[in-house]
């Protein structure tokens, strides 16, 4: 089952509003098993659309047009795609009495074009449109792909298919069988290396599927099952994820789309009632300020200290000036010290310290050389070294996600760092 | 001259991503007179994506890809977009440079399938890819439409495709004359209401044009002129600027892509040797990180304080509790002694402090309530209290920026906040 989405709209083709209709409506077709291969933007033009919808009729089983429902002249999405399935246009009485009653009410002048929203395809099923006038229509075609008309602003399509027009083709199509997936993220590993490392379960997917994804400093992996039962999915999906985390399980930190390295943590540190603290150089103050995105994370952050300069390594931490001479700023001792300063200034129970090169160079240490310390209870201090890239802000971000990662790992009783 | 863009990538035809970027290749492609009559979303597929490139080229002077140039055995746009304009893939030596490099200075094991991010069509050109390693390309063919391949991350599609394809398409395209463009930078107006005041500007462009983009926090405009020399160019981007100015001038920051409201600040502390410190309470570090992304900014900034909870604003700020008591954590009281106690303890010029609600409700007052403080040499400590949304890391961006436009202000010898 191949459906095609075509966005109608001059706006969109000129990039001056973005799409977020068509990955909506892929979203919830998947749902029932009814995959896009192809979706199209086109503009507010009678041709172009009819072609469109030419080249998508030889490739898709059902068609699926968003836009151009309303009032105004460039609104032909309807007209062209009656002439396109040979139908006549009827009006929805219902639709068109709101249309009407609206006018009356708010004494606004009634033209001959705000009926036209109320027309929908004579052997079609009018679907109606909960926060806006112009209808909606599914035509199920016997002699070519079936077509569904949505209307463009967001908030008229999402109800308009979610409680409309998805039963219709539930019914339609006689969909059996639910789609699920789940998201896996890890931290610590390239998307190069995860894809090479699980090559055999991403190249032979069929059922499950398994698609990584690249975010900023991490990558996702999404499982997706098709099954006749949620509990069906739920076990083809278990199975997979068991297949993954016996190859990069020791990356893995949790859940979902929505989730973070910084959540997971905050979760953590919540949980076991640990308050945690930082002494910031060359992060500047993003460690603590990632940590702040956490809902809640009051209850286990006081707050902590910026100390770019070494100065203020001296002034603030209570580090002695000697240690910093014999050492040099980028040093295990400085990160070390960093720590246990912080911890004890804050009175904390864990304590995070990154001292490093962002950019350029620094006591000849090239940019990406960073010391992170961890002060955790009573435990000796520890600290780890990492060698970044050259770039000024990514080396703050990657330094900000390797403590993130390291506090998880010590709340948890892991090794500090991954295996690389 | 007709382009059609095709976005590639199964994540974006399930509607797992949104495609951003299709939307700011048509704006950016438009400056440069050049339409898109179709906009093409199909997936990972060798066949599928040699059937649209094959219905685009004939509809399209110029095919634009973008994404499936990564290193995962699923990004295959390079290829097959090789296979069907007949080129062959050649390495761009630099690009693979970096990447040798980076594997080599990050110890990473590098696979052969890294080396395929540095491959480009034979007869093409390069396109530099600053944030990340896919090389780009622009194939001006012989025997039917130009190709340009462009990499999926935002992050790395926008500056190759800004600095390094537009310019390479000016120059191929417009055969006498040439396309400048400057682009101005405004905080604390927004998109609707500058676009509002500046309508005649803007809707009556023809050459020069006038283009908005709202940013985070900002919006910029890109006035783009054509003419026949750089001379001429430049005289009509004066003669707009100049007329845009009269309108919104009071919110101009400063001029470029690259330009930051925090490389402002920065360049304006350096330039009048001011240190700067700050006392973060809802911030939490984001705006001393902030400023961190700026370099050189350790010439100025030697560190600061989050102090997050009430306990330690007394403890590092000296504070006295009573005055938290009496006032309360987010009032003016308690913002002007978090600046001035930031202000001694770190030996500054400058001192700026953030107590504000990032969500939910604090002392009976809403999210987005932030008063900032701002200490200034012997000048008496100033506070202002502003009101932002209900979405916790929006409101504390906004007070970052606000704070940094305060620093701007004061040093300037500006009203502290534009008028409203």
């Amino acid at each position: 089952m191949q459906a095609e989405i075509i966005a109608v709209g001059t706006e969109i083709l000129l990039g001056q509003i973005t799409d977020t209709n068509s990955p909506l409506v892929a979203r919830l077709l998947a749902t029932l098993d009814i995959d896009t291969y192809y979706q199209t933007v086109v503009g507010d033009n009678h041709e172009r659309l009819l072609s469109a919808l030419d080249i998508a009729s030889k490739r898709a089983d059902l068609i699926i047009t968003i836009g151009g429902l309303g009032p105004t002249p460039d609104d032909l999405t309807k007209q062209t795609v009656a002439e396109f399935v040979n139908q006549a246009l009827v009006e929805d009485q219902p639709a068109l009495a709101k249309i009407v009653d609206y006018h009356e009410q708010t004494h606004r002048p009634m033209s001959d074009n705000n009926r036209l929203q109320a027309l929908y395809m004579a052997d079609g099923e009018p679907l109606l449109n909960e926060n806006g006038f112009a209808v909606g229509c599914f035509y199920a075609n016997p002699t070519g792909p079936d077509v569904l008309l949505l209307p463009g602003p967001p908030w008229e399509l999402e109800p308009m298919l979610v409680k409309h027009a998805l039963p219709v083709l539930a019914e339609h199509y006689q969909q059996s069988g639910m789609l699920l997936s789940r998201v896996l993220r890890f931290y610590g590993i390239g998307e190069s290396r995860l894809v090479t490392q699980l090559a055999r379960l991403i190249d032979d997917q069929t059922n499950p599927t398994v698609a990584p994804y690249a975010k900023a400093h991490e990558v996702t992996l999404r499982i997706t099952a098709h099954a006749q039962t949620k509990d069906a999915a739920i076990k083809l999906i278990d199975e997979m994820e068991v297949e993954i985390m016996a190859e990069v399980g020791e990356y893995f930190y949790g859940y979902g789309d929505d989730f973070s390295l910084e959540a997971c943590v905050g979760e953590l540190l919540i949980n076991s009632n640990l308050h945690i603290t930082a002494a910031e150089s060359m992060t500047a103050g993003l460690f603590q300020s990632t940590l702040g995105k956490v809902p809640g994370i009051s209850q286990v952050f006081d707050g902590g200290l910026v100390t770019y300069s070494p100065a203020t390594k001296i002034a603030l931490l209570d580090i002695k000036p000697a240690l910093i001479e014999q050492h040099g700023v980028v040093s295990e001792a400085t990160a070390i010290a960093m720590a246990q300063g912080a911890k004890k200034q804050l009175a904390a129970d864990i304590a995070v310290s990154f001292t490093g090169v962002a950019s350029g160079e620094l006591e000849g240490q090239p940019a990406g050389t960073v010391w992170i310390g961890l002060a955790f209870q009573d435990e000796p201090v520890e600290a780890v070294v990492y060698h970044f890239g050259t770039e000024r802000q990514k080396n703050r971000e990657r330094a900000v996600m390797a403590g993130l990662d390291m506090v998880r790992r010590k709340i948890l009783g892991l090794p500090l760092v991954a295996h690389k």
